[in-house]
């Protein structure tokens, strides 16, 4: 086997210069962050390469993919990135340039996401790649968006497109699905399961106009229904207004049973938030953000239903709302 | 296999009971911790079962094993904890009643002290048992103890007794050492690798007192070259001053070769720091706080150099200075 880093010099080449000023260039015990006028915001996502992750995927992408998680519930929360912690647990067969590769990856969404390294913890494990990350962020006082603010009557909005991650997955085990896909929606799929983005340039509208909020990473049908159960409310959607991205279209087209695995399957990372419809503005605001905001259903009154109808009223009925890990 | 919990069962019959307030119950995407005058210390630790812990360890003592070595960071920084997150990559086998003892253990821990969970994901691996976790703590401004604030003439202290856990982490792989101690000091030992007793109570005499500090985690040897480093300095130390347990004078009286794991091996979790030698005072003070501090030798012009003499002169040389991941 090459030549490889020993821990201190993985530490030094690879991960100190993504360090921040408040990471001490990772040469002591702990991060040192000043004190901030801001209440903290804090999440952790773990990765497991097998479960989260193709371990034959991109490290660029691994990295990234893990940090984006965690960026992603930040945005979720209307709170801006002040930086993130690195537990990483490395497989026998790791080298300097898969690794180097890694850090890469991470370094470039560290300095475009505004989100320096604050500290890790590397390890040996005889098991798969394992990556947790936490991400510190902030939100001004009484900004933070929580997930059971959801009240009857609230407008239910999403970013961006549903499913496509998950559709994405789908094709990377469905050779003949593969197939039949245009090359480039076969693209646009694969790249969004692979690389998630956080919409962490919706915080702000989050703060100023939403309800309640999470982010979508394990289905839409699951997470709504969680969002409503922490809101003490319930939910009802038109299947139509879900926005869907032409390469899903293309899929569903071509499979109509893809449908369930688009709004049921994991990975999305857009975002999923509630509004008060008092504001008439509200719906140009939200489709004129950077990314754009569709609103989809509204919140009733319940204990955590969530009913999806298509436009005759149908109900549709789903397998499994969300993807689970046990 | 008996009945297991579901993601979300698991996290509110479990996990949620240890939240504090900032945890939000465990039912939002993230913490929200209220803004605070003083700096953050943030640290990160990984714990993989057959690396960093036996897997037949008892859950309970796992789940302290985790926490207590991040707490041990946050002391060797002077900082107080605020809480802690939690990233665990669950094996195929666990079960609810052994699952319930690891949170059982990380509750009682993080209650005595006064360390409330603040967040958490729960994954699949098909390998090993891994825990992540981050503490956040607190320190006055200022008052952060560095790694690399030791100047020549500076005295090196200890806390507690040195090696008892690496002697301890030996015992379990040698049944005729064992055999060989009394039980007395066997189950010290033992306890001592299993259960790291984080010096938190001393954090105040630091942040008073330290010019540097770090906690020993890979070995008293290599710990003090890495600080001395980091502190741009050197360090002698005379190795009849280094305090041992009684149970490790006894290991070391039966194969003498033991004083090398002693001082070399990793999992002491005591605080390894400096202070300026002009408080005629501090050796008084430090001897009473209730973990008594030793004073074992003295920094001195250098560039991380470390020397070990015995009492007659001669330098003590190790094969390797502490504990390598890689």
């Amino acid at each position: 086997m090459a030549q490889r880093f020993s821990e201190d010099e993985l530490i030094a080449n690879l991960f100190a210069p993504l360090a921040g000023p408040a990471g001490l260039d990772l040469l002591d015990d702990a991060a040192l962050l000043p004190a901030r006028s801001n209440p903290i915001v804090a999440t952790v996502d773990a990765l497991v390469a097998g479960v989260h992750f193709f371990p034959d995927d991109s490290p660029a992408s691994i990295g990234k993919k893990a940090l984006r998680a965690n960026l992603s519930d930040l945005a979720a929360k209307g709170a801006e990135p002040i930086g993130f912690l690195l537990a990483l647990a490395l497989p026998p067969d790791w080298t300097n340039d898969w690794l180097a590769a890694l850090a890469a990856g991470l370094g470039e969404d560290s300095q475009g996401y505004c989100c320096p390294l604050l500290g890790g913890d590397t390890v040996a494990t005889p098991g798969p790649l394992t990556l947790s990350i936490t991400a510190l962020g902030e939100a001004p006082q009484g900004a933070f968006v929580p997930r059971g603010g959801a009240r009857s009557g609230d407008a239910i909005y999403v970013s961006g497109t549903m499913g496509d991650a998950a559709l994405g997955l789908r094709l990377r085990r469905d050779a003949a699905l593969r197939e039949r896909l245009t090359p480039r929606s076969r693209d646009y799929l694969l790249d969004r399961y692979l690389l998630p983005r956080p919409r962490l340039e919706l915080a702000p509208f989050l703060r100023a106009h939403a309800s309640a909020a999470m982010d979508v990473s394990d289905g839409l049908a699951g997470d709504l229904a969680k969002l409503a159960k922490a809101s003490g409310v319930g939910a009802r959607l038109t299947v139509e207004d879900i926005p869907l991205s032409d390469a899903a279209r293309e899929a569903i087209e071509i499979d109509p049973g893809l449908l369930e695995i688009a709004l049921t399957g994991g990975d999305d990372y857009e975002l999923l938030f509630c509004v008060r419809r008092n504001c008439s503005q509200l719906e140009k605001l939200a489709r004129a953000q950077a990314t754009p905001c569709a609103r989809i259903g509204e919140i009733i009154a319940g204990c955590g239903e969530t009913t999806f109808f298509d436009r005759r009223e149908n109900v549709l009925n789903f397998n499994k709302l969300s993807f689970s890990h046990f």
